[in-house]
């Protein structure tokens, strides 16, 4: 292969993965941190600060003072191109596998993922070989927090953090144009340990042509969860949740956040919208301000009880253009890296935590201010 | 909760978790290292080192000098109960929910992981309620390749080696015997960054009583491609890499050493048989000799390539007493961390590589000395 970044799939678990050599020459200026640690030693102004715009490509979305030109200062929130995507924009559409996924309208995108496992192909077997590779074709998008060097979300305004919500919403619906994508992925890498190459605030948005096998698990699980008992998986989590308040961490009108009942790692977090919603897309300006207000302060705490930890957010949502299903909600996951996940959770899946969530919860609810 | 360790069900994708707060208190010896470097700044003599077999729970197995006796000096291989363990061999056994797994023959083991979604029980859905735990019962032993101070399990002798892979058959077959495991768990942590705590070269041997969600996603996606075209799906990823050898590695009478096709980490490595073969249980003492010099071939040139990177290997197998599938062929996966996994990759199960598999192929063939 070229340095072309192309998208191949696992042929046992049908698990797509992106092979992109032309991001290894992307700068790197965090530097090793320690699971518990944030700190770095990187340059300041760094290309995502306020009068470094010539540094990044050319802005796709931005908030700005009125009369301010694209590409120079006068921004609060801009997103960029990655200038090391892992995806391309003009990558050549392959023949789609016309493969049936799991729930109806999920079949839109170039290719289908098959679910966890393969599924039989409605043409000739011969039309889907052992190894299945395409172009990459997406778009890898950064969105920049904020003009000021903060590394620490939890200290953006409220206003500047609902701008990020209201951001991601606003790609989202863009990046839904193109027939060729099936889902976005949107996060955010806080700390060298979470995978963080920049310090300065930032989140990143990856739009595909498959579903990620993670949003496809949660979605063959909630599926089979509404199949038997009529109800979204997620909101009965909530009502749960709300009703026995051990794992309840904070709440506010329309959002609970809480500790995961089976996590990944320990003071691993969920926000759930209260009333059942199926898209992220759907979220208002008012409820972003909420939602990032309700965010900071759980941050907060978190920063406060873990020795301010590395850790990733994401979000998890219905995939672009399929029907808003009754048994999926959308949600976003706060996944602090306070331990080092070895081989039993590389290689089974199976993650060990040496906290309980309640204890977590009941130990961050004691650090929550106002 | 108390402090013993339970077992807990993610209600969304089924999943489960060890919540295991007795670990906390485990020593950890191995100071932060970047992920490119395995380097240690620990106490020696370690609690794995001859002569201090004291520090270390009673042996459940051990290759020693005739006349020896156990727990004191003497011994060239152990295996000793974990003594920080995630499960407990004592731990009471709830009532079994007899949900049927994706295969027959699996549903042996205290619960079924309900494969990646949930599937409905055969009993009244009262009986499997949003939330699902369970006494973590099981066994977790330490073995320790060699009674030397050795960090690096490629600078283990060829008959030292072989001798980890008996011991990881001997257990397996012994653990074998209790009828409510599903499932055990082999694997190796090098490194800090890879999750180790002692630098003393060891694996660990996890039996539990379910099958680990990465294995049923294997499975599944194995049998779906038997069914589809009559074969293995890992024999056809040993036949078609034998005959193109893009990714081929090294290969020796009985084993291939490949490149993942569609990895997570650059220089991923799967070690596979080349015929057919279900379990690891069958492996020979010629085959255990065999694989140790192939392995310690590819390990010494990764060490060289990457500059002695952390990494994990851990041995997928058919779950235990279930029938021997022809769809499904052990393997043992190596998983260097050649870089840091962020939001995509945690959030998302995409995984983003900036070396292709043929590239890191060939410069580790470059390597492979004699």
């Amino acid at each position: 292969m070229n340095d072309e970044p192309e998208l191949r799939r696992d042929p046992v678990t049908g698990r797509w993965a992106l092979v992109a050599p032309g991001r290894a020459g992307r700068p790197i200026t965090l530097a090793g941190a320690g699971p518990q640690c944030r700190t770095s030693t990187e340059r300041v102004p760094c290309p995502f600060c306020a009068g470094e715009e010539h540094d990044t490509p050319n802005e796709v979305y931005a908030l700005r003072q009125p009369g301010t030109a694209p590409n120079g200062p006068g921004w609060r929130l801009r997103v960029v191109p990655n200038k090391f995507p892992a995806v391309r924009p003009n990558a050549t559409a392959a023949a789609p596998v016309n493969t049936p996924g799991p729930m109806s309208g999920t079949t839109r995108g170039m290719f289908d993922d098959g679910g966890e496992g393969y599924r039989p192909p409605r043409t000739a077997p011969d039309a889907f070989p052992l190894f299945n590779d395409a172009p990459a074709a997406g778009f890898a998008e950064v969105l920049i927090d904020c003009p000021e060097h903060i590394d620490n979300p939890a200290q953006l305004s409220d206003e500047q953090l609902r701008d990020v919500f209201r951001a991601y919403r606003e790609r989202m619906n863009a990046l839904t144009a193109d027939p060729r994508l099936a889902y976005v992925a949107v996060f955010k890498n806080v700390g060298a340990e979470a995978g963080a190459s920049l310090g300065h605030t930032h989140s990143q948005i990856i739009a595909l042509p498959v579903v990620p096998v993670l949003v496809r698990a949660e979605l063959t699980g909630a599926e089979a969860y509404y199949v038997r008992t009529g109800r979204c998986v997620f909101c009965d989590i909530v009502e749960e949740e709300l009703a026995n308040d051990s794992r309840l961490v904070a709440r506010s009108a329309n959002f609970a956040v809480v500790t995961a009942y089976a996590p990944r790692f320990s003071y691993e977090m969920w926000v759930l919208p209260i009333r059942h919603e199926s898209r992220y897309e759907a979220i208002t300006d008012d409820e972003s301000l909420e939602l990032a207000k309700l965010l900071k302060r759980v941050l907060r705490a978190l920063d406060e009880s873990q020795h301010s930890p590395a850790y990733n957010w994401f979000l998890h949502t219905t995939p672009l253009n399929a029907d808003d299903p009754p048994h999926y909600h959308w949600h976003l996951e706060i996944l602090p890296r306070t331990a080092r996940p070895a081989g039993l959770e590389w290689g089974f899946g199976a993650h060990i935590t040496t906290v309980a969530p309640e204890h977590a919860a009941s130990e961050l609810r004691a650090k929550l201010k106002e």
